[in-house]
């Protein structure tokens, strides 16, 4: 392989380029918690625009080179670590969001656009993306949209897929598509748009994204609600959704994330309860109040005791218990020299299942284990806090993900809702996916991708 | 062909079979009002269970024999019309729900299951499966599902494809695939799920389904608003989602509409007017009671008179009103020896520049024309009165199609939002798809389906 000749004609593409080994370092990570050796690219180029992405895209496949497609990084599964013979595709400046249509709900944007950024623009004009990764301060909607992302709000608002009705693609060979139109509703063709969402950028490079907005709530509510024990948390969640109640999102919180997130951010939680459930109501304030008055009745009837829920009154107090909630990760990162965030989906009545399971591996293995998650759509999240550069504590935590996702898979349920799998989770592939769904997935990632260049070892 | 050969085979597999002409004939047609000449199936076979599927599309893909998936045929698009060497798939046996799951809000069903009788079951739990197609008391999920079809309530729930979460296909070549697993989240592989979701029976045949549900609103009403003109429907449509509104559902009516189904079923509608708009507010009592009075306040922000609309006030009227919206494709079909229902997406900005010129066509072709559609997602339905046995209508109406088609894709508009493209409107596909994403879908067929025996010439 002629790198150099190789490097050269990219250069010749983009001038936005970087190949000195300590720049090649910073790209080469993600926030996975990645165990393996760090694998350098050839390179990190910036494109700013399809037609540089295309090219590039040709480029490497004359070349086999492969091309690992990121913005911020921030995912938790490995989906942008680079390999060998790679170049990390930055898309750093492609951040614009392109167009915010009012009167057809609708925003066009391109990768790198920040979520709260665009939810910041949205909210002035009273428009509503739902979906909401609680790392959205910092991370990208190509980034939500190549793993799914979702966030909370996915209970009542579906998550990410739902909310992508048209992609411009760049595919391995340079070819650039456009997966649908940017309409509402659009069954002309095959449904393209979905096969990319959430394909890791193995299948093609997203270079912009047509988004379907909602009318925005005019008021969110949040009721807390403390619970001596998990399994109590997990059959009042029940109860909520039987009462016809559709709250944006049903949120569990254990007593580690608890004490830990208090102590970073003060909200008055109370700390001597084993888990809490956040419940997200919203719409017009008028019908907020009602139905927060239903969930009341619901929880009184659960014998919740009035001193163990509370229920928000404005804003302030909301945006406060939301900045404490998305410090999570941050805040448990102070535990421990590194914290792995896992992500399971099981269904809702199996939860309690899955809970007992993670704090018996949890003390089996003697690593720190702090749950929440949606319990609403029985996603849950199990953060690890560990120290990876212990050779027992990492062994292991391969043991305890062993099990934990034999577990999660015996009990019909999955590897990821909302994370992905990256190549952090791959070796649980063959176990998760039906032989004949995982064949085909192969057979469309080499009919998209025949020599394999886009984001290779990755998602499937 | 040793066609002999081939039907004692099939006969080997099931004994549910016809192969009289007299029965043939029965099974060629769907709802199209397709002009071309009917061509005869080889056999039509009723399958009991996946296996059976899965040997008859082995024998199909050995011996070359098209398969032509269907259910009650009630497609505008011609999606089930049989052809050439081909046999018709009925999965009239395959009709059962399988399973409702309150605590999962999943249901999982065949093919054949009325959408109508699942609703009914879901209502007595008080579970909702939103899409509501319009024949949804004669057609079925399967068919639903194959052409995602969706009906007026996609403007808050979306549609069809939302709501899917797992399908059970038997590919080309018997193979029994399952796309995901009945989760309310999963990312973990390719997101198959939505491919097969609206592909018309051409890479898979659907065995089962995993059905999404929410709980179910506890109330709903209708507000009726008339207009002079289609011009201030339409404006007033935006008004109600800028005012943060989020109905069910926006539809609209023009006069010739109005007219035919109070006549069929008598709403006490005002006959006088051009256009109505009938829109859906649903959720607690209290707060539809609320939202209804904010839509009355925009409504007259907009100077509507207070003798131009009406709010129902219990479930009858409603029950009434959607029964005569229901009917309107039956009560349009006394018109006229043929109706024929069009299904065309714009953005909702550009609504009245597509009704004008369906106005336009309408005139210059002397084709009886009734508009109505889900405005709220852009989404017109023009129904052609005609009589497609008089040579000179039927070419007129040619005309008027390919006029209308190619109006609406220079509006950045598309073919099909909900009804599909079955071999009616494939001859517009070109124009409507970008080349390369067509190509793309013609290569996924092919992989898919190498011999081209899924449901030949439709879809894509």
């Amino acid at each position: 392989m002629d790198f150099k000749k190789f490097l050269n004609e990219l250069k010749k593409i983009t001038s936005d380029f970087l190949d000195k080994k300590e720049d090649l370092y910073v790209y080469a990570f993600d926030t996975s918690q990645n165990p393996d050796v760090v694998t350098l690219p050839l390179a990190v180029v910036f494109p700013k625009n399809k037609f540089e992405v295309s090219k590039i895209a040709k480029l490497c496949n004359d070349y086999n080179i492969a091309i690992i497609p990121r913005a911020q990084g921030t995912n938790h599964c490995g989906a942008t670590r680079a390999s060998k013979n790679s170049i990390v595709m930055h898309f750093s400046k492609m951040n614009k969001i392109i167009s915010i249509d009012k009167e057809n709900l609708i925003a066009i944007v391109e990768p790198n656009v920040i979520i709260k950024d665009l939810n910041d623009k949205l909210d002035k004009l009273n428009l509503f993306f739902p979906p909401d990764p609680s790392n959205l301060a910092v991370s990208t909607l190509g980034g939500a949209i190549a793993l799914c992302s979702g966030g909370a709000r996915t209970f009542k608002y579906s998550n990410t897929k739902d909310y992508v009705i048209n992609l411009e693609v760049v595919l391995a060979n340079g070819e650039i598509i456009e997966t649908s139109k940017n309409l509402a509703k659009n069954v002309t063709g095959y449904n393209l748009t979905s096969l990319f969402v959430g394909s890791e950028g193995t299948l093609g490079l997203i270079t912009k994204a047509t988004l379907k907005l909602i009318p925005k709530p005019k008021t969110r509510m949040l009721t807390l609600c403390y619970f001596d024990n998990l399994y109590d948390a997990s059959k009042c969640t029940d109860a909520i959704i039987s009462s016809g109640l559709n709250p944006a999102s049903i949120d569990l919180i254990d007593d580690i994330t608890i004490k830990t997130i208090e102590k970073f951010n003060p909200c008055d939680f109370k700390l001597d309860k084993k888990a809490m459930l956040l419940i997200e109501q919203d719409g017009f304030s008028q019908c907020v109040e009602f139905e927060q008055k239903i969930l009341r009745d619901v929880l009184i009837k659960q014998n919740i005791a009035e001193s163990d829920f509370y229920q928000t009154k404005n804003e302030e107090e909301n945006e406060n218990i939301y900045r404490a909630r998305r410090s999570a990760f941050g805040a448990l990162a102070q535990l421990k020299p590194n914290v792995v965030t896992e992500d399971i989906v099981v269904a809702r009545n199996k939860i309690f299942d899955l809970i007992k399971k993670i704090e018996h591996l949890s003390k089996k293995y003697n690593i720190m284990t702090a749950i929440m998650g949606h319990i609403g759509d029985g996603n849950i999240h199990p953060n690890f806090a560990l120290d990876l550069s212990n050779e027992t504590e990492k062994n292991n935590f391969e043991k305890l993900k062993d099990e934990l996702f034999s577990y999660a898979i015996s009990l019909d349920g999955t590897l990821s809702g909302e994370h992905g799998i990256g190549n952090l989770k791959r070796k649980y592939l063959d176990m998760a996916l039906q032989d004949n769904s995982h064949k085909l997935m192969k057979e469309i990632k080499k009919l998209l991708d025949p020599k394999n260049i886009l984001n290779p070892n990755k998602a499937i």
